[in-house]
Formats: C-alpha cells, sequence, structure tokens
C-alpha cells in the first residue's frame, strides 16, 4: 500500500490479532513516524513505552475489565447494554506489542510556545503522533487498538509512570485478523453508522457583543432599624434562659433576624454553591496534589462521595456546583453549573492570571447563579471552592489587601511540606515583585486572581443584594469575602464566618476582618464543608428564637 | 510525493504562504482524509468550520495578538524574550483559507463507548482528524500551521460557535512559501533541537499495590485493637480529602468508631437525659434565681419549651427527664422519670448533703435509668442537669477532687453580679473549711454532692459499661464526668466533650481533664444543650467515615 488516501481509509482501530510476531523495525519505524508528528513549541514531550510481559498484559486486562463493567452500566437502555457487552473493544492480551503513548507535562514548567491559550497543545502534538504511529503500521501491514477503557489513576499506579506523565491509552499492535470490511468495527456490528461526509460549514460574518446584566435589588421591608433592635433583643431576652446564656447562639439569632428583617426569621431552602476553577501558578509546585486533582474532585461532587455531599445531605442543603475554569471539558448534561471563563487561570509568575474582561465576566457570571439561586427563594447561601493552588492565589491577595506580609499569608494549603511552603514563599514573593501594575482593586484582581475566587466574589454581592445569608467557609472563600469587604462593608452584616481554618493565615484574616468564627474545628479541606458543618447551629439560633417559650408563657421566674 | 514516510516527514507545521489560492477539491479530499480518521465510540463529534472573510481573519488575527503579547511576557529571559517576539508564529491573514477543527462535545450526553476512563477520547478522534488533513495536504503539496495561541473563550464568541462546540486550534491552509529546510521551523531558527529519536522504555514488571483496601473490611466484630486502628485509620485516610483536613471531625470518628468497634459506626436513638434536682446551698443566696426556678424549668421541660426541647428536636435526639430530687411534689402521672431521693438536698454548709445510703442510691438510680435507655438501643448518651445553686456544688467538688482553689473553682454561675460572686466564693471557702471528713471520694461526694449531680455520674458509668458514646455538657456536667473520672479513667475513652462554658472554671476543668471541647460557643445554660447543638458535629464525623468515597472508589489521585 503506498498512496495516502489507502492508507488512511484502511487504518482501523483493530482489536482482533492473530499471533504472528511484530518485528522490532516495524516498531522502530513506526515509532520514527511518530516522531515526525508536531510538538508545539517543539516542546518533545512524547514518550513511549512498550509492553510484553504477560503479567503486565493481565494486570492491564484486569483494570480494562472492572471500568468495562462500569461502562456497562451507563448504557442508556437494556438492548444497548446486551449490545455493548457483546463487543470486542481491546485485545490486551492477545496482541503480541503493548504500547503507551504519553506525554510529559511537566515541559509546561518551562515557558511553552502554543500554549497559552491552552496548554493541552502539548497532549494533542502526542495525539498527532499516535495517529502517525497508525498509520505507518497499517502501511507495514500491521494494526493497532486504542484502549482508553482504563481507570487511568490505577494504570499509572500498577506501571509506576511517574506523575507527570499522562498516558493516552494503551495501544495494542499486531497483525489484524480481519479487516472489517474496510469500515469501522462498530459500524459493521451496527453499533451507529459513520457520517458520509465531513460536516463542514464556512463561517462568513462575525459576532457582535451585546452584554449588559443588571441584577434586581428585591428589598423586603423591614420595620423602623432603632425599633427593631429593641423588639428583637427583648424577644430574645424573654426567653426562658438565663441572660446571654446561649452566648453566640443569640448573637446569630439576632444578626439572621436582622438580616430578613423579621422578629421570626426563617431559614429557607438554604444552597451551598461549590465553585470550581484551576490556576496557571499550580504548575509552579505550590500545591501537594497535580491539577488534575481539581477535574476529578468536581465529578466526585457530581457523583456525590465528596466531603461535602455527605455534610450537605446530613443538613438538608441543596448544594450546587459551578465550573469556573477547569482545566478540562466536562459533558455538557451534568448537573454543574457551567460559568467556564476559560481552561484555567493562567500563571501570574510573570503574567496577569486573566484579561480584565474575564475579570468582569467573572463577577457577572457569579452574580448571575446567585440571583438564580435566590429565585428559587433560598435566603441563605454558602460559598465553597476547589481549585488546586488557590491557597496560593488567596495568599496574594489577602497579602495586597491587608497589608500583610505574604509570610504571614502563605500557609500548607492543603498540606506541603516545610521545604515546599518556603519555595511556595518565594514564588509568590516574587510573583508580587514582578507585578508592575496599580495598587487598584480590579488590576490586582485580575492580575492574581482566581476564576473561582472572583466568581464566589461576584456572588457574595449578589447575596447581600438579596438580603441573603451569606455563609463563608474557610481561608480561601473568607479572602473572596475580603474582595467584597473592599468593595463595600457593608456585606459583613450579612456574612457569617462559619469556622476558623487550620490555615494559619485565616486567623489573622478573620482578626483583621474583626469577624468571630461559628466552629473551630481544625478544618483545611474548603469545598464550603465549614458552612455545612456550621449549618445545624444556624439552625440552633433560629430555633431557639423562634419556638422556644418566653418567661411569660411558661410560668418562670425572671431574677 | 507517494510513500507515507516522506509525507509524514515533510509535513510541517507552516506559518509562511504564498498567495496561491486554494482549489476547492484540495480542501474537500483533505477534509475526506480527516474524516477517515478515528472517532471514539463513533461519536462523530469532529466539525469544521472553513474561513475566507477577510473581516473575520482580521479579528482572529486580533485575537492571536492580544495573547501573543501576553504570551512574550511569560518568557524566561530577556533574550529569550527577543527571540520569541522575532518568530512568526501564524499566517492568519496571508493563508487563504482558515480552517476551525473543532469537536462537538454535547455527543458525551449519550452513553458513549471509550470514554468512560477519560472522555479526552472524543477531542482525541478530532486531533487524529487534523493530522490526517495535515498529511493530505502535505501530499497534494500544500501545508497546515496550527495556531493555538489564542483566548478561545472570545475566539467562540466573535464567532458565534455554540457552547458545546471546542475548537482545537485555528488552522491556516495554503500554498507553503518555504520548506523550512525540512525541519521544523522553531529548529530552523534555533529555538531548540527536536530529539534525534523517539523516546521510548520497555516496561517489564508491575508495581504491586502494598496496600489493601480497608473499607472492605466491615465487620461488626471489633478486630484485634492494633489491627483495628490502623484500618480505622486508614478507611479515615482513604477520604477524598488531604490528610487530616476535616481536623476535629477525624478525631471523633475515630472515637466513635473505636466505642463501638466497628469501621461502620452508626449513632442510633441518641437520647438526652436531664436530671433535675435542688440544692441546700442555694438558701445561702449562691444563685441569681431563686430555688423554684428548677421546678419552673422542669415543667418547661415537660411542655415542651425550654432550649433542650428545641435543639433535641432541631436534632432528633430523644429527650428524657429525670426528677432526682426536685424540691417540690410532682404529679405521678408526668412523663417524668422518678428517681426523687429526696426535696433537695441538705445545706452543705455546716452538714452533710446527703447521706452515704442516698449516695449509693444515687449511683445505683443514675446507673438504672441509663441502662434502661440502652436497652432502647440507644449507643448515643447526653447528659444535662437543671438545679438553682448547682454551680456552687460543683464548684467545690471540683476543688476537693482536683486541688484547685476554691476561687479557681467558682464562677458566676448563671449570672450573679460580681458582689455576689465574692459572697458565694466565701461561703463555699467556709464549706470546704467546715468539713472535717476524710479525703476520700465517696465521704467527700455525700457530704457536698448534689442529687443531679451524683446521678449523673451514676449514668455515666452504666453508659461506659455499656459501650455508649457519653456527651458531656458543660461545669457542671464535666464535675459529673470528674467524679467517674476519678473512679475509672478510662472513661475519658467514651467521652465526648461537646463544648467549652462561659463558666470559667469550666475551661480549667478541661484543661485538667486534657480534653478538647467540640464547640465553643460562649453557651453557660446547661440542660444539655451543649450536647444538643453538637450533635451535628458528631453526626457530620459519622457520616464522613460511612459516606464519603475513597480515592480509590472516585478514581482521584493522592498525593
Amino acid at each position: 500500500m503506498s498512496h495516502l488516501d489507502d492508507i488512511l481509509k484502511s487504518r482501523r482501530d483493530t482489536r482482533h490479532f492473530t499471533h504472528d510476531k511484530v518485528p522490532d523495525e516495524v516498531i522502530e519505524k513506526a515509532l520514527r513516524a511518530g516522531h515526525w508528528a508536531p510538538s508545539v513549541g517543539l516542546t518533545d514531550a512524547t514518550r513511549y513505552f512498550l509492553i510484553k510481559s504477560e503479567e503486565v498484559k493481565t494486570a492491564i486486562k484486569d483494570l480494562f475489565l472492572e471500568y468495562n463493567k462500569k461502562a456497562a452500566s451507563l448504557t442508556d437502555n437494556p438492548e444497548q447494554k446486551e449490545l455493548y457487552n457483546s463487543l470486542k473493544l481491546e485485545a490486551i492480551e492477545e496482541a503480541p506489542i503493548g504500547l503507551i503513548i504519553a506525554y510529559d507535562r511537566s515541559v509546561l514548567n518551562q515557558f511553552t510556545i502554543g500554549t497559552i491559550g491552552s496548554n493541552e497543545a502539548v497532549k494533542f502534538s502526542s495525539v498527532c503522533a499516535a495517529q502517525n504511529i497508525w498509520l505507518s503500521l497499517t502501511e507495514q501491514g500491521f494494526g493497532m487498538g486504542w484502549v482508553s477503557i482504563l481507570n487511568y489513576y490505577q494504570f499509572k499506579k500498577i506501571l509506576d509512570l511517574p506523575e507527570n506523565i499522562e498516558p493516552l491509552g494503551y495501544f495494542c499492535i499486531g497483525k489484524p485478523a480481519t479487516n472489517y470490511n474496510n469500515q469501522p468495527m462498530l459500524q459493521q456490528l451496527h453499533w451507529r453508522q459513520k457520517s458520509e461526509t465531513p460536516d463542514c460549514k464556512e463561517i462568513t460574518t462575525l459576532h457582535l457583543k451585546n452584554t449588559s446584566e443588571s441584577s434586581s435589588h428585591s428589598t423586603s421591608e423591614k420595620p423602623e432599624e432603632k425599633n427593631f433592635d429593641i423588639l428583637l433583643q427583648e424577644k430574645i431576652d424573654s426567653k426562658t434562659k438565663p441572660l446571654g446564656a446561649l452566648g453566640t447562639l443569640e448573637t446569630l439569632a439576632f444578626q439572621i433576624a436582622s438580616v430578613f428583617g423579621t422578629l421570626n426569621p426563617k431559614i429557607i431552602n438554604p444552597n451551598i454553591v461549590v465553585f470550581a476553577a484551576d490556576h496557571g501558578i499550580a504548575n509552579h509546585g505550590v500545591s501537594a496534589y497535580p491539577q488534575d486533582v481539581t477535574r476529578q474532585m468536581v465529578s466526585n461532587f457530581l457523583d456525590g462521595g465528596a466531603a461535602i455531599n455527605v455534610f450537605c445531605k446530613q443538613n438538608d442543603i441543596t448544594l450546587s456546583i459551578v465550573n469556573s475554569g477547569v482545566n478540562y471539558d466536562f459533558p455538557t448534561n451534568t448537573k454543574l453549573i457551567n460559568a467556564k471563563i476559560g481552561n484555567g487561570t493562567q500563571s501570574f509568575l510573570h503574567a496577569p492570571a486573566m484579561s480584565e474582561s474575564e475579570l468582569e465576566l467573572c463577577f457577572e457570571k457569579g452574580k448571575s447563579i446567585v440571583t438564580t439561586i435566590a429565585k428559587t427563594n433560598c435566603n441563605c447561601i454558602g460559598f465553597g471552592e476547589m481549585g488546586i493552588g488557590n491557597t496560593a492565589t488567596a495568599s496574594v491577595l489577602m497579602s495586597l489587601l491587608t497589608g500583610f506580609s505574604i509570610e504571614e499569608c502563605t500557609g500548607k494549603g492543603t498540606g506541603v511540606s516545610d521545604e515546599k511552603l518556603i519555595q511556595k514563599q518565594n514564588i509568590l514573593k516574587k510573583a508580587i515583585e514582578n507585578y508592575s501594575g496599580q495598587a487598584e482593586l480590579k488590576q490586582q484582581l485580575a492580575y492574581f486572581g482566581g476564576f473561582e475566587i472572583i466568581q464566589m466574589a461576584g456572588g457574595m454581592l449578589s447575596a447581600f443584594e438579596n438580603n441573603m445569608l451569606i455563609l463563608v467557609d474557610g481561608f480561601i472563600c473568607t479572602t473572596a469575602f475580603l474582595i467584597t469587604y473592599k468593595m463595600n462593608p457593608k456585606i459583613k452584616q450579612n456574612a457569617i464566618f462559619c469556622h476558623c481554618s487550620a490555615e494559619k493565615a485565616h486567623q489573622k484574616l478573620l482578626h483583621y476582618l474583626d469577624a468571630k468564627p461559628v466552629l473551630d474545628l481544625d478544618l483545611r479541606l474548603g469545598e464550603g464543608t465549614g458552612c455545612a458543618i456550621a449549618f445545624p447551629v444556624l439552625k440552633s439560633a433560629e430555633v431557639f428564637l423562634n419556638e422556644m417559650a418566653s418567661f411569660e408563657s411558661a410560668g418562670v421566674s425572671k431574677k
């Protein structure tokens, strides 16, 4: 076979192989073809791993079987499930050669041409290499099958692949046992029909932007301020308990009633919103976890397995998950609220994390999400976040907005080592030194901000406008609050600081805000977990105010 | 050109084009080549958009310029920046044809073969199509350049691409104006050298997993102690959260599981028992309230109007009220549990509060009440009290049992004035001086003790015997715990100190017991209210241990 079109057309995702050996020269020639593939910014990040060992193949096959079972359970109907189960989707054990095509994402630790819009360009180069290899094998009379039904986490673990090596899949290579009648196997088996021709449209005009969204001011009437305060305190003091004996609960009851503007406040449809996004700064080793964990945790939220899920379920709180800018493409039909600004921010070490228009968009999207929630009659909203690297962002913002040194604002996040902490501080210090912009809030936010942090701030502003209780979680969430506080100090009236985090900078920040947290449980998880765990305490404040007897009604002697 | 290797080798990421037109047939053939690319699960998700309009091209060029400037500012040093700025990285306006290769991620809304491990397979299929198109254009004597330096958000916006369409980039197509000497342009310009050969290693062995999953060991019997502790800690650490990030909740979960002897502990039928009694010492003006308030509050408990009622109702806790010795004759038909020893104790200023046989009776009655509750399958019991004057009793007992001075052990109770506090301290000091008995526990308890305090102590001993969680409330309740602790220090394993009271002696006592309270809300009400308010936090500990996903089950990377 020599004509390109013939090779392209006859290349098949192969799942049936003969027992014929694959000569070394064939593999060498194919890998050379892969090496001729494009490489963004000449990063040369593609890595290959060959597998011939039966033991290794068997272990990989087991991984496939596990996930294939899971996949079968996801099919849309019983017929589809039956057909799915009849499909042969791999030849891991039969194919004489196993190949892993992977990319080394540590190349992103240096400046890389072509990755500013999206660092996916690195993995795309490796995919091009995979396609070249496929074509070369086809030309040489061999076949390849791409197995992607794998738990990649386990896959990397059992093969002991380094953290920074990301496999595209497992590729089975051998002599094809069938040509599938020159069509995709899935078509041959009537799984689906491939379209006859490519889907191509011409774009002839530009789309003009038209924005300007305004949020409604829904203020409910509140009795005359001073009178109201006196009546409220009287009501609290009339309850059958010594004056002030319910301590913080009394303060909370006073606040809740004041925010709702009624002596009989009721928390309705509480909601915790978790904003998730990635941070370019994470590429500089400021976190104990790889960036991909943001995406994994969002999936965990959607699957109901994370801490915030179980605490919301425990306390009857609705949970909303927002994609503020995770470096991943989620399917569109998930329960995820889409407010994605981009695939994570840029690293602020040398350049702005986002543009000023992106900053505005963050505020707008955060506001619009909370406005929508307010329309569900919710009057109590908790804010949480997920984003590998976001304590770094929060530390810098806190330092800039409070004037504390970066050392005072930097903690261990989710758990970096002492050594890494110093490295983190040095990177952040350098980033601040590199900042040549003005000491102007919006400019600083755009330069250092995280998508989820700014969206939270936007959301809090909207919650304030809608007379909602604002539940503030840990360090990062409090930093978002700090932003809103700088914009409008009155917002503090609505804020309940749910807990004091184990992150040392959080104590300092709470102190700066003169805020007394409800709980002090050494939490440092984020996700809004502090809000969810503290929520029953707020409910206790509400129920004592509404349901306890007064001295008068119970016939108890007042001192 | 017809040999595949020649095509692969000469394919270039092209940035220099002649003004030659690109015939439609060339594009058609190239897109057909793209259409022959693999398509995971036959999703057919690749979409093409052609651009010929100068206006559209100019707008895209502007987007490129904006991000390219941003990229230049990210370079690692000035020389690199200069070199970077000299590079020609696109030909958006010159190239006669612009092509957008994109994928439609809405295909993921239906079941899609091959995407369970990662849905990236969909975009990878489109990348393979891009590579096919590149090769086809090369074979036809044309070139293509992949521009990825773009703000994709804006890009989609100005082209009005639907939300679910994700572009891989903008591709410039035309007749190449140079062949870059058959090497990548970036290499020719000495940006970087591409490696000579592909990087390939063989994997010959498996990396063995050294951990067995702990969650699978869900035996109701308690495994061998040490092993159990390890398994339990492993289970806690396997949850999708940084190690230790749930702080006190993790300690609580460990304790709850240990007390119940299972890795899957469940709190069942929680109960709070409020012991009420009067104190002869109240006649000496040690309280802010008249003695009759004990009786009134018991009625309030029975009527459901007290703080403990509303908090128990809020948190689904059964409430039991015990008459341990209130100075009043209650009707017999109430829900009150009758364990009355007498109409309050005698004043201990000059004589024993109770006889030694009354003391024994208190222990017995307290034990029997809790044993009865344990038979309702309750495994978590909170202790509360009501008794005008009982902080005075507690202060004396604390002083005798810990050795702290009476001043250190005396607070304002439910709210006496400063003057009255000194008077209270003087009376208690005198009472201790008047005591001529031995420093023997039972004798001291009989002399100073309150009926409800000793009954609580008896109840706690029974709770320990029945493997129940013991929820300790405020100052008086902790003094009752102190008594049991002196009798059997092991009881602390079962005790959860629910809050730190505003009564200053309580902090001292908690410190003496090396106990870390769950809440610190300035409560000083008694009645077991601290237990009831803290209860949801214990539930949070239980639910995270039982319901959260593990790293393994959720496929989240552990650091």
